[in-house]
Parts: structure tokens; sequence; C-alpha cells
């Protein structure tokens, strides 16, 4: 197969309420408008049966405490399931996937907010994932007391969504720490209207789009 | 807490149909006769309520190819949950553990079964389980194709003991290499009379008992 054929790897990052799941649309509209309409969405946890069953684990245990490393280990069975199963076979078929959530979200949530050895998250997505990373990813930027305001606008949150404000500090910290530098990562602010997130976001993805075209 | 009272933990390794389900009442019997009474029995994969689910998901998944990495760290996340939520705090309690199955059966299978990358099974260990290990390890050996045909006689095979004599041999050869040199590990030979595996086992735990109450 000609590697050219093969499809990009696009990532949705930020807190709760931060506005992924809505930026989706932005990003489908832009592709769309630049000629690319194969697309296909996962989220993470989960994506696959398996994946989904742990992210039910994941998110919804209540008859035991869930330890830190074994919501760790967990997140990167289910990654590992929807890269193999359902990522990579996409990408060779030439689709455009679209991502909630990737790996990103462990180095921030379980590096940042819960402070797990970063050897142990280092190895995991060294060994588990090998060279595997998105071609492109849109960090939405906000602070997480707006976040969680507009998360909890949506409903009853879950085994992650509860902890507290200095966890959810912890996280975007690092999410800023991770994205900073890396050139295949825009930062969005996430504070502003609906609008203009939107805007922001078909501006990133054109410009993105563009610059692997040359 | 006076350290000395803590329990300690016993585990029983080997292949399916090893005889380790049956061995545990030599262990037990041997200990009740020598004064120690208060004793709890774990399985692994399992033994809370999420790694009882855990356990259902590496054995029965069906609905999809499961990796080996997911495998191994749906193990991992299942035996941290157990260490951390009840081998641990009985321990502290002065229980005795009589586990059936625990690390080694991960190295053994997922490192020599299945070829896993021997870098993240060591990182994993180490950093998962830090420096908690039993503190006396009975192997029960034999033969793959003795301990499947045994197996065999007791019903449906699971996913993992569905795998072909090779994948087993392996297992065998190295958990073979992992208790030879291993001062808190007995290789029992597996393949004897059932009357003949209770003496030796009875002798090991004696043995091993009286050593650490010089
Ligand atoms: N820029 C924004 N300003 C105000 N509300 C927003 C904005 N973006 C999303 N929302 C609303 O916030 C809630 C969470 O958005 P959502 O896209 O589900 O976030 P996420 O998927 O990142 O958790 C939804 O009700 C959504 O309509
Ligand atoms: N030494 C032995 N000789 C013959 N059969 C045995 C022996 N030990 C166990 N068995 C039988 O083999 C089967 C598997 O034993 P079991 O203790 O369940 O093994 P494991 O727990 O290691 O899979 C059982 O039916 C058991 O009665
Ligand atoms: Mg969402
Ligand atoms: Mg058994």
């Amino acid at each position: 197969m000609n590697k050219n054929m093969n499809g990009k790897f696009i990532v949705l990052e930020g807190l709760e309420g931060a506005g992924k799941t809505t930026a989706r649309q932005a990003v489908v509209e832009q592709l769309n408008a630049l000629g690319i309409t194969d697309l296909l969405f996962t989220r993470e946890p989960g994506g696959t049966p398996l994946a989904e069953k742990l992210r039910n684990l994941i998110k919804y245990e209540t008859e035991e405490p869930v330890t830190d490393k074994a919501e760790l280990l967990m997140l990167y069975a289910a990654r590992i399931q929807l890269v193999e199963n359902v990522i990579k076979p996409a990408l060779a078929q030439g689709k455009w996937v679209i991502g909630d959530r990737h790996d990103l979200s462990s180095q921030a949530y379980q590096g940042g907010g819960r402070q797990i050895d970063s050897h142990l998250l280092e190895t995991l997505k060294k060994t588990v994932l090998g060279d595997f990373e998105p071609d492109f990813t849109l960090y939405l930027d906000l602070s997480p007391a707006i976040g969680l305001a507009r998360a909890r606008g949506r409903g009853e949150l879950d085994r992650i969504e509860q902890q507290n404000l200095a966890f959810f500090d912890r996280t975007r910290t690092r999410y800023l720490e991770l994205v900073k530098d890396n050139p295949k990562a825009v930062i969005i602010n996430a504070e502003q209207s609906i609008e203009r997130v939107t805007a922001d976001i078909k501006t990133a993805v054109k410009n993105w789009v563009n610059s692997i075209s040359l």
C-alpha cells in the first residue's frame, strides 16, 4: 500500500467541558471544505467492544476503590485495543480519524492530576504504543472552573469528573507543558464563545492541512 | 503495628492442570498442623469486585481479538487491585494468604508464552508492584500435555487455555528459569500421583516455615 494514501489521526484534547465534542463538528466542516470526507470518529477510553467495557469499569466502578495504577493500566489496555483494532486499520484504508482524547489525556490526567510515577507513564507510552502518535492535536485550553461548570450542566459527574479543582489544575498545567513545544499540536483558547472557538479550530485545521500538503 | 505480627504470602504456580487448586488443601493442612490457622485464599486474575470483572474480560472476551498487551495490562490492573485492597490489608492483620497464581504467572505466560517485550514486563513488575512479592512460591512443574489433559477433564477451555502446546512449552521453560535460582521458591514434580505431590508440598511448606521461624 502506498504510504501517501494513509489517512491522518487528528485528536481533540482538553479538560471536561472544554468543548471537545462540540469542536468535532468544526473539524469535520473544515475537512469537508478541503475535500476530505472519509472520516472516522473515536473516543477514549472506548471505541471497541472490549475498550467500552473497560471504559465502564474506569468511569463507574463503585464496588471498591480503584487504585491510580489500575486506572492507568485499564486506560492503556483500552487504548491499545482501539489503536490496533480500529485506528490503524482505518488509517491504512485512507480514512481520517478524529479522536475525542488519546494518549495526551493519560499524560495529563494520570501524570499531572494523579501524579503517577513518570517512568511508568513513559514506559507505557513507549512500549505499548511504540511510535504511534496523532498527526495533529488540538488542545482546548480553559480554566477547570469554567470547564466543570459546563460539564455539570450536562448531567451527573463520573468518578474522574468528581476530582477536586487542584487535580484539574495539575492536569491543565501538564497539558500546557506537553503541547507548548509540540510542533504537532496547537492550543485553542476554549474560554471564548463557541463561535470564536469554532473559527479558531477551523483556521488551525486549515493551516495544518495546507502545511502537510505542500 | 509490630512487623513480626504480619502474615505471609504463599503462592501456588504452574500450568493449567498442574494441580494448584488441589494443592491448596495440602498447604492448608500443613499450616494448620503448624498452628497457623488464620488463612485467606486468593486467586488471580480476580479476587476483588473489579479484578473479577477484569478476569472475565481477560478469559472470555469474544467480541474482538484481545491484543497481547491489553491482556497483560488488564492482568496487572487486576493484580494491583488485589494486592492493595485485599492481600496487603490481610497480611497487616496477621493473616497468611495462599494465592492461586500471582506475578510469576505473568512473567511465564505473557513473557514466555506470548513473548512480550521483557522491558515492559520488568517495568510493570517494578513500578506497579514495587517490592511486594510472595514470601514463598510452590511451582508445580509438569509437561503441558499432561496438564492440559487434566484441565480438559475439568470442562471447557478458556481463551488462554486454548493456546497451542508450543505456547505452554515456552511458558513452562520461563517458569523453570525464574524459579530455578530463586531462594524463595521450590519446584514440585507435579507429574506424580496426587498422594506424592501432596506429601512433597507438605514437606516443602514445613521446611520453609521452620526455616523462617529460626
Ligand atoms: N465555547 C463554549 N462556550 C460555552 N459553552 C460551551 C462552549 N463549548 C462547549 N460548550 C458547552 O459546554 C458543554 C460541554 O461541551 P462538550 O463539547 O461536551 O465538552 P467536552 O466534550 O470537552 O467535555 C456543552 O453543553 C457545550 O454545549
Ligand atoms: N497429581 C495429580 N495427578 C492426577 N490428577 C491430578 C493431580 N493433581 C490434580 N489432578 C487433577 O487434575 C485436574 C486439575 O487439577 P487442578 O488442581 O484444578 O489444577 P490447576 O488448579 O493447577 O489448574 C483436577 O481434575 C484434579 O483432580
Ligand atoms: Mg465530550
Ligand atoms: Mg485451579
